[in-house]
């Protein structure tokens, strides 16, 4: 049974009505709850792991299509958010795409500051490497936040020189720091999930030195020049839209392959809500396919 | 075998080089010529009828996947262009999506200015209605100029309104009208095929009364609402980069589904040259999914 976008708005609002008044640790615990909230079903133990001294939940395909894996960074505008909150989705991506998903435990800001989330992704990339992974067999994937992370570390790949994985899925990222986008206020009251003042307070709290900081990432991401094929989804109502367009456009202008899709009514990382949306499973199941081409080319 | 992009931008640089040298007999007659030249094929003759008044050659696929048609408006800057110049597109076209496309020889400017042209294509939507077609059997699509004209006819169906098509597909989209798109100077010498000022007159010949008209039709395309699905496919290498953006992003937040495809290295309606790039089959091949699962549905 599915409830429905609207509901899924409304259910939302309610859990965030209170953020500014809880504390960081329940705050936390309300986005690990999204696993069982949007999901509906009953959750399985995560299978840990620890690569490149980051721990990571694996999620195996019930059957496997190839050889492959997905490194996926939850999103979580970097202070909550961990392989539980993204449970479902990460469980879902694996079998459509038929190849394990190693969803990361990167470490979280305030604590762990810019560029801890990076380093993480960077170190659990290269310890496969290292194990003998071949990296045309690997996909980088990640959701707001997490997405930035993913952008970041292939732009860190990129300028040392190191080899690239096949592909990247970026659902309702978060491009733009300074958050400029029109979509922030013309989409201001259709999204239940980020408002722009929260999102720069979040923002602040990862990056280590204020607007200095900005700057040299808005210029780290301002050039996408041989980043692999990028898969973009957003949904059209979230204030996220403005940033995944521009992030379509500036790889796009840059020679990157891009798919950019938009998904009507949605709000942000829709994916995370199969009790309440049917296309929570279609937009990941597009996901699969993606990955699933881009390990067979 | 296959001749690759940069030979094909030569070829088509060189072409383009006397443009202003020639009549527009001329031109017309060298952009037909592009069937030939582009496909490396040896072409059949066209299987004509006509539809609500207006000619168009109907292009069958050998295995049809279901009941169903493809209506499409070629490019050519409003002036130039007809069945014979999209003949090899057409027809692969026709193949991958496994229905018949109705490739529509619509009037064109400056001989028969605005709204000629959407008028035929309406004409054509029209007398395939009053036949008995299923509105959701059937799909416009078209490139360049024609996407123009396919956007300009889907907006009068809204507002007029008349039942949608199932979906549209455009290929590389001339869809700002002003061309103030920054790629028009940022991807200018890349692109072979398309110079702002050359495609301003062209615009010009097409709108009835210059400046008027032209806002009157930005305010309509300003508003994508009500739109079916949009499939949109531009090459990262011409000027039309940005509007195929500009596109996705409005008709995004409209709340139309779109999928954007940015294809690295592609010139202008790249999918008219598989004598030259793999990438004209490939994203033809593209379409006719599109095509067929928004038929299935």
């Amino acid at each position: 049974m599915v409830l429905g976008i609207d509901r899924l708005k409304l259910a939302i609002r309610d859990r965030m009505s209170n953020r500014q008044l809880v504390s960081l640790a329940e705050r936390r615990a309300g986005v690990d709850n999204i696993a069982a909230f949007g999901s509906g079903g009953s959750l399985k133990p995560l299978n840990w792991q620890t690569l490149g001294g980051v721990r990571a939940a694996k999620f195996q395909p019930r059957q496997a299509s190839g050889t492959g894996m997905v490194i996926y960074a939850h999103g979580g505008a970097f202070v909550a958010g961990s392989p539980h909150s993204h449970q479902a989705l990460c469980e879902n991506i694996a079998q459509y795409a038929g190849v394990p998903v190693l969803s990361i435990a990167y470490r979280l800001a305030p604590e762990h500051p810019h560029p801890a989330a990076v380093d993480d992704l960077i170190a659990v990339y290269q310890a496969l490497l290292d194990q003998g992974s071949d990296p045309s067999r690997l996909v980088l994937a990640g959701d707001s936040a997490g997405a930035t992370i993913v952008l970041l570390a292939l732009c860190r790949l990129r300028d040392d020189g190191q080899v690239m994985p096949k592909a990247a899925v970026m659902i309702s990222p978060l491009y733009d720091f300074t958050c400029s986008s029109s979509t922030y206020e013309d989409k201001a009251a259709a999204d239940p999930f980020i408002s722009r003042h929260g999102l720069l307070e979040d923002i602040n709290q990862y990056l280590c030195d204020g607007a200095a900081c900005v700057g040299d990432l808005q210029k780290i991401l301002g050039n996408l020049t041989g980043l692999p094929p990028l898969l973009i989804q957003v949904g059209s109502d979230e204030v996220l839209l403005g940033d995944a367009g521009m992030l379509a456009q500036n790889a796009g202008r840059a020679g990157v392959p891009v798919v950019l899709e938009v998904w009507p009514h949605m709000s942000h990382v829709w994916h995370l809500f199969p009790a309440y949306v049917d296309e929570a499973l279609e937009a990941s199941r597009t996901i699969g396919r993606f990955i699933e081409q881009a390990l067979a080319k």
